[in-house]
């Protein structure tokens, strides 16, 4: 029966049931500790890089440390871990912010807060225009802006993605570079930001590209707070172009208290929460995981220690 | 060129572009008139039984009225009327259902309300199940329900059909009749209600019914107002039974002011919104039969006077 050590305390809440039924699912009878009496007994250790286990030397019948997190950046130079490294490639991962992204598009384009709050009791049948009629800007076709487009794809919605190097995509006007972004935002009345953070990302939606949108558009951001100019974006807020702001990321997490987009009438403020790892479904990769490892068949999301992930 | 008669007033504000718009994309060169000074020269009747036009005896040349609601039982034994009478089938119609009950079934499901209403600006990260592990009851399979089921299951809900009769559909469990019901409603999370509204339907959720839900379960009422036991509803609200209602049709409309539902923090209004005749894609049916009836092709949904339908 193999010894699993969960080695992140503070997880263990969430995971306690999940991982269980997640090793039952398996056909796994293993024995879950958060306390490791004897580490040489340990097979398998379930890691975050938060946790207060940082000298893996004791360690020396580990099988494998699978990560709880996609990111390693913080784990892979530690020279005491030479054991297997996995990192967490979580399907709740691209699901969650399918389901977030969808819900907030469908809630604006509902214009759905004007029935949650109506203390006036009032009975107005305008409708909204149909899903087809709203184009929608989707910055960014990585594995994550690409299942959102064909989400909205799917509810008819009409999405012109961009990414900053030419991709070739099945069914999707797809944009590229300064002059694909421009012609990507001009006129779109939802603009989904879903890019990684880098020096040519930063600040994409600033003064210049948000006067692009149609007036009143709706600004959603699941990717990464730089990609924002906040500054802009309230200006724009303030001038109406943009009719509102649902926020997941933000450059200060979390958001200071004191900051504007907290208070504005036409900012939701989520709390990084659009696509986080779900215990259930980052469990069955664990056990799935340790079920290969008692197989002796090959670990799944190996780290390539000389690439680094 | 053909003369139209739009013969709705009320409805014209809604209609002038979109039919005006749809009119040339069919290739149609056609004269719209909202007054027929000349009634024997008016081809097409545009027309909502609430219209004032009753007699339609003057009218000798019109080769057909379109009626723009999917309903013709109040205008179909109108003795005058001897032309060809198309009734409405708007795709837009099952668009705009599915685009309500995915956009309400995601925000109870994120639990958006937290986020849209947070006046102490709470950071707090716990986040959702995934859709994949929130059972659906679809109480109803037909055109309606049968989309806005589909577009549930592209998200991951597990979604699970009910109608009176047995349905074989390819990749839905569905089932049938009483001992059915209770096995959709047998821990469901969600339950969306789109039946028609016949003696069998009538309360189908009641208190009986509402205590199979899973505790904190959201109902969602687009169908028909009757399907719901409304006290029952209001009292497994207050007890928790039921997390939330968001309800679009309602015994009387407009919903009256001191309804409870209006007042109860827990119950959503939307003012019968969730599937309306858009103008522009009710528009487009209306230019393709006006299309055919110049080409001398079949109308499109023409009523048969005996069947009534």
């Amino acid at each position: 029966m193999p010894l699993i050590l969960f080695a992140t305390p503070s997880l263990w809440e969430d995971y306690r049931d999940p991982l269980s039924a997640a090793l039952a699912e398996a056909g796994l009878a293993a024995e879950v500790v958060t306390e490791a009496k004897n580490p040489a007994a340990v097979d398998y250790i379930v890691y975050a890089p938060t946790s207060p286990l940082q000298d893996f030397t004791p360690f020396t019948r580990t099988k494998a440390v699978l990560n709880l997190w996609a990111g390693v950046e913080r784990i892979v130079g530690n020279p005491t871990l030479t054991q297997p490294l996995c990192r967490m490639v979580d399907p709740g991962l691209t699901e969650g912010m399918v389901e977030w992204v969808t819900g907030h598009v469908l809630r604006h384009h509902l214009g759905m807060d004007r029935h949650i709050l109506n203390p006036d009791r009032i009975w107005d049948q305008t409708c909204p225009p149909l899903a087809r009629e709203r184009k929608v800007a989707m910055l960014g076709l990585g594995a994550l802006g690409l299942a959102c487009a064909r989400a909205l794809q799917a509810l008819n919605f009409p999405v012109t993605g961009w990414s900053r190097t030419p991709k070739e995509i099945d069914g999707l006007p797809a944009e590229h570079g300064p002059e694909g972004l421009d012609r990507a935002l001009a006129g779109a009345e939802i603009v989904v930001t879903l890019l990684p953070k880098t020096a040519e990302t930063e600040n994409i939606l600033n003064a210049r590209t948000l006067a692009l949108l149609a007036p009143g558009a709706a600004v959603l951001n699941p990717g990464r707070g730089p990609l924002i100019d906040d500054e802009a974006l309230l200006a724009a807020l303030d001038a109406g172009q943009v009719g509102h702001a649902t926020l997941d990321v933000f450059r200060q997490e979390p958001l200071p208290q004191d900051h504007p987009f907290w208070a504005h009438p036409r900012v939701t403020v989520t709390p990084h929460v659009a696509a986080d790892t779900r215990p259930s479904s980052s469990s069955r990769v664990i056990a799935e995981n340790v079920r290969r490892g008692e197989a002796g068949e090959p670990l799944l999301h190996l780290v390539d220690r000389a690439l680094g992930y």
